[in-house]
């Protein structure tokens, strides 16, 4: 099994797009990232379009075939948070244990945990996990799934035409 | 951004809507909304047909433009419980922080918490809410909620050109 | 209300279904449900294959109908995982109350908790519950859901033309 952890970072925001404020929660993402031994290979930000985060998306996964796919931002209720319906969009398999685990860690933290509409899912070879916005509510959602991941990212890029847990013979 | 604690509150129930019993979850359930300075302005029991909870839950959002749409009953497992089988069919954004955040609650107190087939999103500028049937089941779980619900409704009022966060200029 | 505590268990696992190892799962499965009063009258052994787990699941829901089919592997991460999407596709309606419920339970043991993909749903007058594939992890699921499972399958089977709670007049 290949195990590359290899991950981008696509910050979501109006306002860090516009360059209104530094992307303090994409800079803070990809550091904990490289502090846990993954290679941050894209960082970018977005600003809140669904067809523009489908398009990256896209491309992340079928064409440069990143692994981890992090997004941050436009996760919440506002009419321009549309980053899950982004990632819904376009992933083949929900993993929606990801998502319970993350809403589980906040909920005893902030009424404001229930708020979250974050998704993740795997497209094709690549996971994508939606984390919030907020520097603090990203690092620490981070946290929460990171010891799953690698194994996660294993698991998604096994050989298909192996059976499971085997190499073909 | 405005903040009109404003709601309805739909009873489902055959039972109910026959004058079989008394509505007491919808009366308990405006009641703690009233407490909480919420104003219910329509209060409403139906039987469990799904064509018409879907026909109310969009005559409350797109013509009474309601902010907070409150269910409860019809969400078990029976055949005729078909109140998420509705709310699916209307909401345009799942909210799934609002339905894991009451499972989470109920779980340790009971084991039927599983039987829960809630589900809550958004409709335009409203947002729809499962809660159970029970008055003890319908007041727990929006009492969980209730600390959430005055920013979830100022987030999706929010004005959809405005960068989020920020008035537009 | 009937109550019959009938259930068929689907071990789905390639190299099980190719004799590479015996099905210990299915087995731990249908003893916990036996000592629990449930009669298993169906236990088979499927390879990973999505449209054959439909096409099983279809048989047992819509021509034995089995009240309980539990379905144990194929709920993760890798290529030929998907058991989900197969139970997906037959469901009509989605009980998302047992799943929390599971990784609710998992989620404090184990990071890898996170990586389950198990779905839950109501197809006609059956429950269908997918169940992680090692013999562990499928009998820990299965007794966080088991308390829950005979009034489950009592409000599936009650009779449609009858009020809720209520014999038909």
């Amino acid at each position: 099994m290949s195990n590359e952890l290899i991950a981008a970072v696509i910050t979501v925001s109006d306002r860090a797009f516009k360059d209104v404020y530094p992307d303090e929660t994409g800079r803070q993402v990809s550091q904990l990232l490289n502090e846990n031994h993954w290679e941050v290979i894209r960082s970018i930000i977005l600003p809140d379009d669904q067809q523009l985060i489908e398009k990256t998306l896209l491309e992340y996964c079928d064409e440069l075939l990143i692994p981890l796919v992090l997004t941050a931002g436009g996760t919440g209720f506002s009419p321009r948070d549309v980053t899950p319906d982004a990632t819904r969009a376009v992933i083949e398999r929900e993993t929606p244990g990801l998502v319970v685990a993350m809403i589980h860690d906040n909920l005893p933290k902030t009424a404001h945990a229930m708020l979250s509409r974050q998704m993740a899912g795997i497209r094709k070879k690549s996971l994508i996990v939606n984390l919030p916005g907020s520097p603090k509510g990203a690092v620490e959602d981070l946290g929460v799934i990171l010891p799953a991941l690698p194994h996660a990212i294993s698991l998604i890029r096994s050989d298909p035409d192996a059976e499971k847990g085997h190499r073909s013979v």
